[in-house]
């Protein structure tokens, strides 16, 4: 039975392991996991508490008795568009683990197309050894992160000591030690000097459909890698993908590297899988580890319990 | 006509880039380039110094008034082994660029293992939508690195900025921040805890053949790659590439990123080429950049000239 105790998992990640993580979590609370099809006909009417990720339309409709509300990843976007929302707070999931994976992510990706792996990829395909006539060093090339978040603020920093030329580019101008940035309103500047963009924004209103040509044909076109390259591991949705395929097709953009997709899963019949110049990850950058976000949760409750005001809360008026 | 204060360039690298980084080099200084074919019957018995990359095996004996040797690479296996080389200072090259270079690599390689480069590439050759289930960070993977010299101390310090676990290994034991170094009598140990090991050793008498399997079995098979994994970009003749072949067909190894290979060019019918979990570039790691390298001759021609002591010198007793 569900009390003012209750906590629901309404989470779309591997089974296996939201059932084993839940092993040892919320101890002395009562677990209402969506995952479980005896929880269809639940009253979830009292239960405090949700941790959601893609979460079932109907479930604010039944869940009337919350007091707060937990994304299951860094993003609420999935949080912010299901029906019935109560005004209570929205949590992000922020931790270090996830932090570093997305930069792990970033990092690779950007070594990937500085040291010219399509080409050797494909050079010992054919059984061929040349060594590539025009290598770069990280500090030639520009890498240009929009959203200084959590996630690209330490991306940032990674690529800056990976060598790479930083720019950083946010709504609200950040500090970033060794790294120059740009506000909202110095758009193009940012753009004109950027040789590899990496998106890592949350997916609002304001940034939906945002990778689009016009921003695309802005980029440096003399830069040391030949061309621009395009990066997104924030969401798929702040991308125009028509206009990406065509801007991957005519040479406005070198090549990308994209772990978010404006649907997911890929179709199966994008253009994008069988590109030469595409790297297809299937957002897999960060996943959220199940047993660090249970830990986060139950801290985040302590708080409220103990009185002390919730961590990252979601702004509801820019809606990240 | 050469004079004492000629300089002799003998590099087997690309032609173009030796031509234009001579333009404006030795100013004041007769220059002979070898790879000039009027060079041939030229005299060469007075000039003080050469810059060598895989010298002409006659070289040393035509140019017996050497004061110093020059290595056009951070490696001098290519000068030690040549006939009649005098008994005057063999000096490395020791570069910026080149120490970054060859960290950009190495960190490369351990994230595209680490982040399961691989399965991914193959999943979107077959359009597959798929997470791997076991995704490790980067601190839950221990890097070894053997060779602390210039190039593996920076490599080892980038990799933990990672976040990779990082152990060092080398002949006398070193101090470096946040990483855990063993000397040479504790082989067993450091490679008991490493799941990838990278070599950057020169090539020695006591470093040819050292990567075999003996080596490959002592590493740790328990950790969270699922098998040890073992990188190269020091010199091709430390690995016994039959024992390679053979370990990363029976398991023993996991998967390889080789820069390097006993004999280079990479014969075409090298079963290396065609493994799927081999990553083959073309010695390419860390090209030296030939404008900076004769920077660096003469800085050091320089401080000859003032009487102050060469950098950077060969110990013949140990051949690096
Ligand atoms: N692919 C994956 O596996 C994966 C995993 C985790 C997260 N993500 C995505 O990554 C996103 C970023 O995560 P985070 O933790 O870094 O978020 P965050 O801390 O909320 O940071 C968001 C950043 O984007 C900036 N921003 C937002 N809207 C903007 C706009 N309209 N114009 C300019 N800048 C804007 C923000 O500017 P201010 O600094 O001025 O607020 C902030 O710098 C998440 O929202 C999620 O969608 C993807
Ligand atoms: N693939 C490429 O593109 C590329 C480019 C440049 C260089 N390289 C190779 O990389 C090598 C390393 O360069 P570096 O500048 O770092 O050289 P270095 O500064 O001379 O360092 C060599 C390191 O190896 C260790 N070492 C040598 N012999 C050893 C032995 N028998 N047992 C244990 N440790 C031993 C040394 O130990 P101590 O510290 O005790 O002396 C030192 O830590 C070069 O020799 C070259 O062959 C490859």
């Amino acid at each position: 039975m569900a009390d003012a105790n209750s906590i629901i998992i309404d989470l779309k990640f591997s089974r296996d392991e939201v059932v084993s993580a839940l092993e040892n979590a919320f101890p002395g609370r009562t677990v209402i996991d969506m995952g479980n099809p005896s929880s269809a006909w639940q009253d979830l009417s009292k239960a405090a508490y949700a941790v959601v990720w893609k979460p079932d339309p109907l479930l604010f409709k039944r869940a009337t008795g919350l007091k707060a509300v937990f994304s299951g990843g860094a993003g609420v976007d999935h949080v912010m568009t299901t029906p019935d929302l109560p005004d209570v707070p929205v949590v992000r999931f922020v931790d270090r683990s996830l932090t570093d994976r997305m930069s792990e992510w970033v990092v690779w990706q950007c070594l990937h197309h500085l040291r010219h792996g399509f080409v050797y990829a494909r050079q010992q395909e054919r059984r061929t050894w040349a060594e590539v006539k025009r290598q770069p060093e990280a500090r030639d090339v520009t890498v240009g992160v929009m959203g200084l978040g959590v996630l690209g603020a330490d991306a940032a920093q990674k690529l800056k000591t990976m060598g790479f030329s930083v720019l950083g580019w946010s709504r609200r101008k950040k500090q970033l030690d060794g790294i120059e940035t740009y506000d909202a309103s110095d758009l193009e500047e940012f753009l004109a000097r950027t040789d590899i963009l990496v998106g890592l924004l949350p997916l609002t209103p304001e940034t939906r459909g945002m990778f689009d040509r016009a921003i695309f044909e802005k980029l440096n076109r003399h830069g040391a890698l030949g061309g621009p390259i395009f990066l997104n591991a924030g969401r798929g949705g702040s991308q125009v993908e028509s206009d990406l395929i065509a801007c991957l097709s005519d040479g406005t953009l070198k090549a990308a590297s994209l772990d978010v997709f404006e649907r997911e899963p890929l179709a199966v019949d994008s253009p994008l899988w069988a590109m030469e110049n595409v790297v297809v990850t299937p957002h897999a950058a960060a996943a959220s580890e199940v047993r660090a976000l249970f830990r986060h949760v139950q801290e985040q409750i302590s708080r409220i319990e103990a009185g002390k005001p919730l961590e990252n809360i979601v702004d509801r008026s820019v809606g990240y």
